[in-house]
């Protein structure tokens, strides 16, 4: 691929490092993103003390759904607006930043204080979507879809970029091949890839790749040793109650345990 | 997958085959559609002259993109509002009604008079998307995602339904696999599979899942030979200088020998 | 790729179709294959009944499996020298050449008299086993691997014309895919490619791509519509009971009316 | 899968880890292999050095290919015997036990004194192969295939049990998907669950994975993180001058930086 296809994304555009600033959390260049909490928004009390539990873990940026991008129509869609309002109070109450998913640019006005927008990975070539993400100059976070390849994800930031938005944090959450175990297959060789073919964050996502809670702490340290910029785990104080992904959801007692492994890691990795 | 996640789209839920109608054809029901046209609407000549070789081949609808889905931003991205003025017009000329691509739900209200809104593979998971399509009560053209099973795109057709649209023409386009001689593998065994799943018509698109024109012929053939109830096909009267996919694009006159076959094949397996 | 590395399959080195001729029948150039029988060989009564049953619906061939490639060891793993036996006498009942698998070199000297050697999916990169089986110069029937390139699959036909027999036969018989609706994807796509990069007959398995019964006719007949020279189809006279593959196999009352379809097809596409 | 499936290679057949000693080595339990050395044997001088560098570095067994598997009949097969009897030299100069591939059970008298025998991923499901295997009694390296689940894998172990042999390591190599920018995809989270499912030693081999030497450091790493009971690494002294696989095999310095790196990292993990 040349120069006239990938503009903006390469390192041949920006050597160094880019870091990404959201909400006082830095992310990339040596800056860790420890980002948890729930698949879903669900009650105050639920939000808050998820928030409250990863942040005393180690988490520094609070994820949660508020628009939940289901398969079927027929499935909890999210709280929406109310969902939002819930995250804004766990945010007030830990002081850390969010990110959730948007999936319509119809509803940004709605997102306007959110600090990190979460494009979900069937909506990565959403090129709408990007564009006006692109336009909103907010911190993005971009997930790779499931049968995308690393130039297509790339392309995707490039939509953004090219409206004006250098914010793309970049996401790789699994991919879909034959392999039947597991939910999908975590990419990892993505992480030294794009980190040499981008100067964007790179993140990993084990949580949505397994489907599979007790395999979440294995993935997540091998995106470490990998060389991941950050990692984005779905922590539930009541998995077996959860509204969404139960199954994938680590309690927060498991996440404080992984958290303090990512750090030993970190640290002999140095 | 019980009854309360598929409530629409099944056999059980409606035994007969759905006969849609659109502009005046019929698709369904042993109504077979003969979708042809170029990728993207490029002039006024080109879409005219393209509609009325179509036509004159067998074609009973015409298919153009004015709103183009592209990997990069910076590629052409279509015509937009003048490449629907240019479709109406070859619609005018030839009285064949029309499809093509919408991308987001924002521009719904230019799409008043379209015949047959088409959802590309990128966006078969929009849900913003396929909820207004379904609350439009137009035709819609559902194409399978690259990544995406069977169940997925029943699941995209029930969130057309689900909103009140019984619409719905569902579309094989092609999957990713590790196959690397043509762009993608077309999926043919999804033909039969989904005529028994669904009531809703299944049509075959080989252009975009092989990306090499010679190849689509035989696979026209063979998508009638599974039991398609239409093929939508890329027709360009200047392949090498078509503005997107003119690899993929046959020439008229080729057009013209395949509906020959297509309909002795169709004569042969009555 | 070069000349250097096809040197015997490619339409450069060859350019009229290949015709192998097989215990007096000719596959290739316009002589088409109809291959029938059970998966596995089990009685007597059984092969022989059933080679009757498919030689009266229009076969040409009988298929039988001695030597069964099982995923478990525990499983039932074919009647081996006993099964070859049984072959040898439902030739001798209806004058049907045999085509059967064999998995080691080892057991060569018991198929001297089989009219063609199969090579299973799993064996497509067993390089000892192509190697023989080009020395042995008898017809060799070469099924594409779940994982591999039609490149691979031509370089396997490599490995047996280059130890000296050009008798090689190819078979597609469904890849690996994210897809789960059945057992395979069948990639139709491969044949009128392989038609157009190899002089090599080209037919197609649909019974252990589809794994499902009643999805193998409409899947051979679209074999046929894309150009292929012959079909490999699993015919059982007592499905329920079979020791293999049960789940795939048609009747024989039902391989009769697909025999006449196919029969029509062709001449419609002549 | 029930226990009449899987029978002697799940935890609840062995709760344990199995302990594997070949050679003097061990493997599982906590022991780590260190398996490195260069894809082909090419000559005395070579196989002798990079013996030396490897086992100087850190690697505890020597890895070096005299059967080779090549896609293509016209390419470079390897030395064969001789290529057996400069492993043997190497092994008698640094006292590494010796892992190499064996393609055929013909050539087993050969290989009677070789440490590990490999089976390699398009062997998987040469089930005669393992059958012998399984009566040879010796360690076997059994490579996953490219296009095979997990539960087929534990199956192709089974195999060589069910023979009388317990002494198997298994060894996840990549997978193929649509992901094109490296040659296979490693699919790390194999790791996690064939530890869960099975008692037998999982190594990763992220050469052959990636196919690019700068990417196999951190996925090497990453192995490790997830928890990987060993490394099978490619090392040339001359990977530009390598006969086979040159891209993706690291430099003996290269090595020597990876394996203190793994040291660590297996440090920080207790």
């Amino acid at each position: 691929m040349t120069n006239e296809v990938f503009r903006k994304t390469t390192r041949e555009a920006h050597p160094d490092d880019t870091v990404i600033e959201a909400g006082g959390v830095r992310i990339g260049g040596g800056h860790f993103a420890m980002i948890a909490g729930p698949c879903s928004v669900e009650t105050e009390d639920q939000i808050v003390s998820i928030a409250r539990a990863v942040k005393k873990a180690g988490a520094n940026i609070l994820r949660g759904g508020a628009y939940k991008p289901r398969t079927s129509p027929y499935a909890f869609q999210g709280l929406h607006a109310k969902g939002l309002e819930l995250l804004r109070i766990a945010r007030r109450e830990t002081g850390l930043p969010l990110v959730t998913e948007i999936m319509s640019a119809a509803d940004l006005p709605l997102f306007e204080d959110i600090d990190i927008l979460q494009v979900g990975a069937r909506n990565m070539q959403n090129f709408d979507l990007l564009k006006e993400l692109g336009r909103s100059g907010k911190p993005v976070l971009l997930k790779r879809g499931l049968a995308n390849t690393l130039n297509e994800l790339l392309m995707s930031a490039e939509y953004i970029m090219a409206n004006g938005n250098d914010r793309v944090i970049l996401c790789e959450r699994g991919i879909r091949t034959f392999s039947d175990t597991l939910r999908n297959t975590l990419d990892l060789s993505a992480v030294p890839m794009l980190r040499e073919m981008t100067h964007l964050p790179v993140i990993v996502d084990p949580s949505h790749a397994t489907g599979l809670a007790r395999i979440v702490p294995p993935m997540a340290l091998a995106a470490v040793a990998a060389g991941a910029d950050g990692l984005m785990i779905e922590v539930h104080n009541d998995p077996e109650h959860a509204l969404t992904d139960g199954a994938e959801s680590i309690r927060p007692e498991e996440y404080e345990a992984l958290a303090e492994k990512v750090e030993k890691l970190r640290e002999a990795l140095r």
